[in-house]
């Protein structure tokens, strides 16, 4: 099996657990449901679900058995794109090529959609010990590391950062902060997650945030290449959209070339880390081979 | 004690740990901290954590068992009204007197901050089992409870039909339905939790759901009479902003007179459920007849 075909498999099997795990159209509010459908579903790589089941494989144990609380995280992503593409704060019209919530739904729908994918993410992971198996006191560790990721530590102190920095010049430390918080704290509690519920030891768990930096950074220089090089229609968005913000980026501080060998770099570091792991390894090697190369 | 005093100790109990259990503005990022503890500290009633309380109690627990779980409770009310406040939503410009969070942060600021105090509330709901001793069964149970409560088929789904039915006539049945989750949702889990930590039977927690049903709709209902007729500065907002936005009222469909005539039977059924809990039930029995009496 190519990477390809691996990412095409694992991400229908998501979408497919997805339409099962969101509350349905026939459910009341309807409205506030199809909203959510609409914006977590039909779309996205994926990629937070994937880590977290390929971490869970990489130390022993089985894909499936992370499923729900990869649920979770795609929640969690959905709703932060959706209140990262409103008005008052990057003001994107479309996403995974598709209108963006509030151009469809309005801009007070959104804010409520993404409060209601958030809150159905923890409804999720309250739900991991009855409908996924998941031990209690992990299910509780699991919550503890995915409120800290997403929180303003993490993911959500990330956006602050933005917010805070649009329009103005930034420094190579402070892009690296933003993007360490803003994508790489989500994408690290889906590695490090996952891995506990393959039940981890703790070498292991100190090899996967190793990965997740590199893979994260990674990530984003590469994001950032695609808005400059990439194709609009593959991508599904606007490129040269963060020129236009005047957003700082790996590009931009570093010029096109050297971006290019910083993620080639990155991905070598964390391919690196994976020896450490007791498990397939396979997954994850190849998905950051993917990152590096990827046209979307 | 009187009920005045009483809820003027635990109000001042509960702000004093959460300004604990919330973020120091000295940690970073702290502009987000700063404004989450601008819109969850330094006011408000308090009423849900008290319920949460008072329930643990009326069952035979301790208030303070229920201490971390009402904070919680907290947070998810002040992100509601960060959220609700906002100007794709309510666009009020006050709120307990204060400008709200987007005046003073600015509209993609006051989006974060709601999301981060969401994000908070269920970080607190994982610290549940470690810092306030509740079990990880019980726990679990709390957090399911509380993310149904707050989603689609409560508190989010409240405000979606008010959303949706902004400026239009709505009738009597719609306008209960409305209230019921927008604000009903998360006292009944307030109420509820709390008696759950407090060790209730199955049907002491039945009576505290018809207590929570009532105290709601008595609540609603003098919220709107308050709005007619209380003092703008006593309440800490604008009066008649309600007749402003063309909201239905209970005032507006059944006239003032018998809108305190509803409220009055409210609270005596409320009070009335009471008789089937097995611990000390004053406080609630006070509190009933405190919602119905306020003037703020």
């Amino acid at each position: 099996m190519t990477i390809e075909e691996y990412l095409v498999e694992k991400a229908t099997m998501i979408e497919n657990a997805l339409e099962q795990a969101l509350p349905g159209v026939s459910e009341e509010p309807s409205a506030v449901h199809e909203a959510m459908r609409y914006s977590c579903l039909g779309g996205g790589k994926r990629l937070r679900a994937i880590l977290a089941m390929a971490a869970c494989r990489a130390v022993g144990g089985q894909e499936k058995d992370a499923l729900g609380f990869a649920l979770a995280l795609e929640m969690i992503h959905a709703y932060s794109l959706v209140h990262d593409d409103l008005p008052a704060m990057d003001d994107d019209d479309y996403r995974r090529g598709k209108l963006t919530s509030h151009k469809v739904y309005g801009e007070g729908m959104a804010v409520l959609v993404g409060d209601a994918l958030l809150t159905q993410a923890m409804e999720q992971m309250a739900k991991l010990p009855e409908l996924y198996a998941i031990t209690l006191p992990t299910a509780f560790r699991l919550l503890l590391a995915v409120t800290k990721a997403s929180g303003t530590k993490g993911m959500i102190g990330g956006q602050v950062l933005d917010l805070q920095y649009a329009g103005q010049d930034v420094d190579k430390q402070v892009l690296e902060t933003i993007h360490r918080k803003k994508t790489g704290a989500l994408f690290q509690v889906a590695l490090t997650g996952g891995a506990m519920i393959g039940g981890a030891k703790n070498d292991e768990l100190a090899a996967l945030i190793r990965y997740a930096e590199n893979f994260g950074l990674a990530f984003q220089i590469t994001d950032d290449i695609l808005d400059v090089i990439g194709d609009a229609e593959t991508l599904g968005k606007a490129t040269g959209a963060d020129q236009k913000q005047h957003k700082a980026t790996y590009p931009g501080l570093y010029g096109l070339e050297e971006s290019q060998a910083m993620a080639a770099r990155c991905v070598e570091e964390s391919r690196k880390s994976l020896k450490y792991l007791s498990g397939d390894t396979w997954a994850l090697d190849q998905l950051a081979l993917f990152v590096q190369n990827r046209d979307r």
